[in-house]
């Protein structure tokens, strides 16, 4: 029987605020950072887990995970449905840790990461990539992963197991498919908002001829801006290649309605973040006045509850998972089978470090046993910093290919965490600025 | 000019888990602590703030707190309006530290101690206590503390100016008043789920004695106990006694309303916290089942955009302010102003450690400059650990004293800061458990 002998936890930075990467509206200069966490255990493999992050706090982070210790070092590595499903309780239910979130912000962040550092040494030891081994799990065992308290209103155990049963004659060929023809991505590199407009036109072109029908703009700095740049992204794609609009919480009610009618020309596909992820009101008066165009938010949307409302209310089309936000994969799942129940499609947020290569493994999982269909369903892609993960995430022709090696693919090349170590890293220590 | 020399951050636990004060159906044993922070200066006095938990992960509050410093030190000592405005925005507005929320949590909470303890400094220059010093800011000046951003659907600057311009008419003459009478409070005392039923009836009759006119009880987690303790309160009280009771999150929906149904015969005022925080439409369906019994809630509730929420939907019928939970007195200046324009009594949340101490200021506030009443409104009192503090809250005769001393209250004796360091403090390496 192996343990978890150990629980260590990096703060690792890497500085793409030098170049505007990843800058929009309400993230002038973010430096994508990681509060990493490694599961040591006495016998195979280790487990690894991530919290993504914009650079300052990532060291609060970090301490967050850290203080999660307890319940993990000198815990038997979960191998079973059982043992995944206990790991996640016991660390939501710590009741003097609970105070901090409930379930929200830092601490629970936290939580995810660790379950999902513990999906991840039972996906290694199965020796099976996480979709599949997720995959291969009961409609039981997968529902048993669920913390059914306050979604009852929404979506009872019963109702889970309904979907997930549903969904199980077609899995064998559906897994068979998909491993073969990947699953469908669009790019979000052409549209950050510290791009000037020749940087755009060329980074949108080149979308299409990599094969991508979807590309998506940030926006909300400047109407006049938007406008321009729309007008010349959709001129780069042609009518018939989708652009989403990204406005990262810039927006009250008002503005977000009167801002997307001046885009509306352009023919916006969605609106994401239009407004506080907190704000389920907000976003079904925005998808009221924005109709037809859709509304979409995820990745700061802080746990189930909040997912329940934005479908109950009707107040997105677009269901944003995020890998890292909530508390790992068992809530992932929770949410994935309320967008199921809600028939809502569910296209993941990524991009930062490494929320591309685990999300990809929550979407495969999710056409093959919960929601069995990618239509109208497709993962973010930007093309930045896969270099330093061991099982990167590929995306060819427009397709994110499936995952093939063991595990949850949230693992560090060993240069990296040397070189990006905040602040004692030399990339950190030579580049001071 | 004065400035900010320096900010220290100590980690204070008191170990209240050993006599099960503060037990409830969610925390069955909180060990009550603060990540404490004082803003130190080169001249006069220094500013003191805290962010309430209950006691694992306090490490990781004192870390978020300390996260803030570069924003703090160094700063010019705030005194005016403007100036403390500014404080609050640029802690809430970093745009690194807000993904780690945004406005919610961990982060979201060390925004509001460092704030608080702004507020603390500013007071204490002007010699007053906080809710004079705020009673005698212009509506200008007061609406100028807010951020409307994400408010504006519900609430505009605007029509906050003409809320604070209608009250500022009676400002002295109610000042002088509740001066005089004291704010009304009511006593969680008797009711912790950890008593026994001697213990609950005894504290319930004191309470009456000591001229309070409403209790509370804590239940959710056995029905046939929490009928019993019901019917022993309600005798204990007699019949014009209120009674509110708090699930502290324990149920879904559908439990809430027919658990309340159980309580109803012995006629519960207000089911507080019934379900999760972030369940603003969850909230509204149990207002509408269990009417004509009132739902409270608020001292999990992340931020002023899940208040408004809140209130636009009717959810619930007392708003509960808590001093610590949101970012500070300019966060709380927005929500007793939402509270004002839905026309719902603040009853704030206090209890812990040096929440009475901090949140009374806000409903003498209140009182005196915005909604100029007191009527249906009151005030938690917990008797505990008040010693604590160099300006304690008092409670008379059912109604607490207003605060004289300048500043907002949340500064420690020294002696208590020496002994309840965690994890150094004589407190608990004497008494290791």
């Amino acid at each position: 029987m192996a343990r978890i002998t150990g629980m260590e936890v990096l703060d690792v930075r890497f500085p793409t605020s030098r170049e505007l990467d990843g800058s929009d509206a309400m993230n002038p200069d973010p430096d994508y950072s990681a509060a990493y966490v490694v599961l040591h255990t006495d016998g195979g493999p280790d487990g690894y887990g991530l919290t993504f992050t914009i650079g300052r706090g990532n060291d609060v982070q970090a301490a967050a995970i850290a203080a999660l210790a307890d319940h993990v070092v000198g815990r038997e590595v979960p191998e079973t449905a059982a043992q995944l499903a206990a790991l996640s309780a016991d660390l939501v239910g710590d009741s003097q840790l609970r105070w901090l979130g409930p379930e929200k912000g830092v601490a629970h962040m936290a939580v995810g990461a660790v379950v999902n550092a513990g999906w991840d040494l039972a996906a290694r030891r199965a020796g099976r990539p996480l979709w599949r081994f997720l995959a291969e799990m009961t409609p039981e065992e997968i529902a048993g992963q669920v913390d059914f308290r306050y979604l009852t209103d929404a979506l009872t155990e019963d109702e889970a197991l309904e979907i997930l049963r549903a969904a199980e004659p077609g899995r064998a060929r559906r897994a068979a498919d998909i491993a073969e023809r990947g699953y469908p991505a669009y790019t979000t590199s052409p549209g950050w908002l510290g791009y000037g407009d020749a940087k755009l036109t060329r980074l949108a072109e080149q979308a299409v001829a990599d094969g991508f029908d979807m590309i998506k703009l940030k926006v909300g700095g400047d109407l006049t801006d938007d406008i321009r740049r729309m007008k010349l992204a959709r001129e780069a794609v042609g009518p018939d290649v989708r652009i989403a609009v990204d406005a990262n919480q810039r927006w009250d009610v008002g503005a977000a309605v009167s801002w997307m009618e001046a885009l509306a020309p352009y023919r916006p596909y969605w609106i994401e973040e239009p407004t506080s992820p907190d704000d389920v009101l907000g976003h079904k008066a925005i998808a009221d006045g924005v109709a037809p165009i859709l509304v979409a938010t995820g990745e700061h949307v802080a746990n189930r509850v909040m997912f329940k409302q934005l479908l109950q209310a009707g107040a997105i089309s677009v269901l944003q998972l995020d890998a890292c936000r909530v508390g790992g994969v068992n809530e992932n799942i929770a949410i994935l089978l309320l967008a199921a129940k809600f028939g809502v499609p569910v296209c993941p947020h990524a991009g930062g470090v490494g929320l591309c290569e685990l999300v990809r493994h929550l979407s495969f999982f999710d056409y093959v046993a919960v929601s069995g269909s990618t239509e109208n369903r497709v993962i973010e892609w930007v093309d930045h910093l896969h270099e330093h993960f061991t099982d990167p995430a590929v995306v060819r022709d427009g397709h994110y290919l499936a995952p093939a090696e063991p595990g949850f693919s949230a693992r560090m090349h060993d240069a990296t965490l040397r070189r990006f170590r905040f602040p004692d890293g030399p990339e950190w220590t030579e580049n001071a600025r």
